[in-house]
């Protein structure tokens, strides 16, 4: 049986949520598609309510629990979207959370964790500093853990995007979404996989963070060797459970460099007049560098084919940033 | 009789260009509606195609020339939009579009003109200087001269964007749009007072380019005494036709800050996550500002009330600008 959420559980999930997401508009382009050669389909989660596609799997989590465990609240750490994500879905259903971000989190993220009622404890920016303070919070509230992403209702809401856009955008011959942590790329992969078996999925990642790349290709799960990059969204790094959905559902990974970001975002802001950050600009650079399937003699992952003239949906991922440190020059 | 386009011939103009344009999306925010203590529609000229309403204009005047007046082409003086818009109108009916424009237009706003196809000329940055390169290029050619605004076929086509904004956000209170020469506020203006009378139509405009609000106070068109504002795109001044049609049908003008102007492309940019222009984003200050209305005492703009609570239509003109010279800070 594969691993993670079924399509039921996804399209519960989606039923679950709704009253609470909005379903974002799918943008085209013509110049973009020029650029590309193909036909893209962006998927807008930057236009989601709290800026990112984030909301959909917090609030599968916080409306999945019973009432008692809702009742103390929940707690995660996060360094931006998933915090503002869960202290948006807590508030919804009318509980506490608490969110532990690293001090060096965006400002823009801090304050909109504060403004859905989320209260924040910052740690010093190491994974470590972060479990610890969350153990605390626990230990202290009895709240529950919400993981942004090794959470199978996590999973399941994060794929509900993919079902939307597969709905909104029929026949795709590609789906291309960032991967960090992997609860989007795996929603994404489940769902599109079950709805249309010979879609191929591709997971983009930053070449300065390239640990889903080298994990996938050498068969488990590696430390990274580096997160120097400016999409701090993907930072950080598959758990057994992502791993093991992508393994058995992604086609390719496509690593893009920190100029690949820039350009992606500033021809995204240019044509398409959305503001997306680096991490949810992230998918959209191997399609304009034409580069999709490049990867796929590199190692493991099977070769997906060229995308000209074909059909590619494009999960642009989140919104979130601060205007004053914009990389455009 | 009423000066300007009747409804009936707006209607046409909307037939006329309906291939040719996007009916562009109403956003809403809760966010920005508890800013202004108001419900705001944001109609989103910004996605418009050519990034701006001015295509509508353009394309409503070029598909009225007959074939003959067509064949030899179309010429215009213009610092942007207008010349954009005019490009793609030029180039959908298969006419060449000559271009004049100031050496010191945005280069974003150069590259669009190029990018569909106007010839562009070069000249100073003054009025005098524009309007003689436009006449030599007009006995050079015999092309026919599309003026921004003063053109009773432009503004049929800009009064199109109000026509779909009352149709898509039913029942407002007021209309808020930029004033510059008076092509889009007037079309709006004869748009939105036919379909419903009891709106209250208002122009927002630079302070530091107040021509309008002293015109219309004066009675009569007053030279500008500046034009030193950030929003480039409305530094020009009414013609007579505007003006009458101003005069007629338009409530009030707020005047808008430099620094109102930044804080509400800084609030569109991160609430509505849309790359908005300054000039686009001047109707949208006095929303935030909960200042509609309050103009009303200074002079002959009759009294249109507060806005709190009230349903308020905002049209955001236009996304064009260079990203390497925002205003965040």
């Amino acid at each position: 049986m594969p691993t993670g959420p079924s399509l039921e559980t996804i399209r519960a999930a989606h039923e679950r949520i709704r009253p609470h997401i909005h379903r974002t508009p799918v943008f085209t382009s013509r110049s973009l598609d020029e650029l590309a050669g193909a036909n893209l389909f962006f998927k807008c989660e930057n236009l989601q309510k709290t800026g990112s596609f984030k909301i959909r799997g917090a609030t599968n989590a916080v409306f999945s629990l019973n009432d008692e465990e809702a009742r103390r609240g929940v707690v995660t750490h996060s360094s931006g979207n998933h915090a503002a994500a869960l202290a948006h879905a807590a508030r919804a259903r009318g509980i506490p959370a608490w969110i532990v971000m690293p001090a060096n989190s965006p400002m823009a993220k801090r304050k909109a964790v504060e403004r859905y009622g989320g209260q924040i404890t910052l740690c010093e920016p190491t994974l470590a500093a972060r479990e610890t303070a969350a153990r605390d919070l626990i230990e202290r509230t009895g709240a529950v853990m919400i993981h942004p992403y090794n959470d199978e209702r996590v999973i399941a809401g994060q794929a509900t995007a993919a079902v939307e856009l597969l709905d909104q955008a029929p026949d795709l011959d590609f789906v291309l979404a960032p991967v960090s942590g992997g609860g989007l790329l795996s929603g994404t992969a489940i769902a599109a996989k079950c709805l249309r078996p010979q879609i191929r999925v591709v997971g983009c990642e930053p070449a300065n963070a390239d640990d889903a790349f080298r994990s996938l290709q050498a068969g488990r799960i590696l430390p990274p060797e580096k997160t120097d990059t400016m999409a701090d969204g993907l930072r950080a790094t598959l758990c057994e459970l992502t791993f093991a959905i992508l393994r058995e559902r992604v086609d390719e990974i496509a690593l893009v460099s920190e100029e690949g970001i820039v350009e992606a975002m500033r021809s995204l802001w240019e044509r398409l007049k959305l503001v997306v950050e680096a991490s949810g600009a992230v998918p959209a650079a191997p399609a304009f560098e034409r580069r999709i399937g490049a990867h796929s003699a590199a190692g493991r992952m099977a070769g997906s084919g060229q995308a000209e003239g074909k059909r590619v949906g494009i999960i642009l991922s989140g919104g979130n940033l601060d205007l004053a440190n914009l990389p455009f020059k």
